[in-house]
């Protein structure tokens, strides 16, 4: 699990930070020693998509930290003003440069370890021509026995993969996964 | 939108904070002027259930603000250190003292307004006694005639609640909604 004490200075007013438990609360915050600010702390969203061309789907090779030169699907830090399938069509436009019609929620993923839900959506590619941007070495389109599984970046992403694939095999259609990533 | 003004001294420092935006950046971040770092702020998760008993299902009327007095689903923040899951278990225990059987995800709601994701995990009581915490001033079952839809505390519970009894009365199963709350 990540740790609680991210908080040395209150944000708000500079007091320094100390961590105790609320009257009303039954887990440490950290509480402001000068004007009393409780700050907490949650776990943050990553939205992404899976984006499918016939028979491949989109993989980008990281240009940076952490998993740099390792292939992940397009998805990151799900921002303030933007909802989960907003977040998931600007990461893949940011990262792939991928022209995508935004399907269903495929795969919600805990990530306790580093206090992160991963969402993924299913997306159909409009077009196989990519644009990647800074974030992203190359972005290709991969078969399935083309995935390189031993250069997967995420956890999250091997699992949200192995699902597709799985559910494509079977023929039955795509459902909602959810799951718990140790 | 929710403000997002909320960092004036750095939480690692204490040093002045200044918003501008990264050289690899697109949008403006929480710069630290005296240590540099960068405090990222993002949506967070509510999470709660809809529990089931017989024809009924469980409200609590609440005994804090936002919302005193009214109607809601029992559902909070999500916290570090769990899954979405047993986030929407504990809130359950802590505001009902409702022993429940976690069912499926049912309801993913964008509050982009307040920066919040809600889910709402559909829930079958074991038994029709309850036991509220403080943040509860009565929790009760309620048929679909019963519900107090103008005493409702938020709109993703009115939304969740709406969601269920439509697709009970299609008496076609149930399945994932994910919405957008204006």
């Amino acid at each position: 699990m990540i740790s609680q004490r991210r908080y040395h200075f209150c944000p708000s007013c500079g007091g320094a930070i100390a961590y105790s438990m609320p009257a009303d609360d039954n887990r440490e915050r950290a509480v402001c020693g000068a004007c009393g600010a409780i700050h907490y702390e949650n776990p943050i969203n990553v939205v992404g998509t899976l984006p499918v061309w016939q028979d491949r789907v989109l993989l980008c090779r990281r240009a940076i930290e952490p998993r740099l030169g390792k292939w992940t699907l397009p998805a990151g830090f799900m921002e303030l003003g933007e909802t989960t399938a907003q977040g998931a069509l600007r990461e893949t436009e940011e990262e792939a440069g991928a022209d995508i019609e935004l399907g269903p929620l495929y795969c919600l993923l805990n990530v306790v370890r580093v206090g992160q839900v991963h969402l993924f959506y299913l997306a159909q590619l409009r077009s196989p021509n990519f644009d990647p941007g800074p974030e992203t070495l190359e972005a290709r389109l991969f078969a399935e026995d083309e995935i390189p599984w031993d250069e997967i970046a995420f956890h999250t992403v091997r699992e949200t993969l192995q699902h597709f694939f799985s559910q494509r095999r079977a023929a039955q259609g795509y459902t909602l996964h959810c799951a718990d990533i140790a």
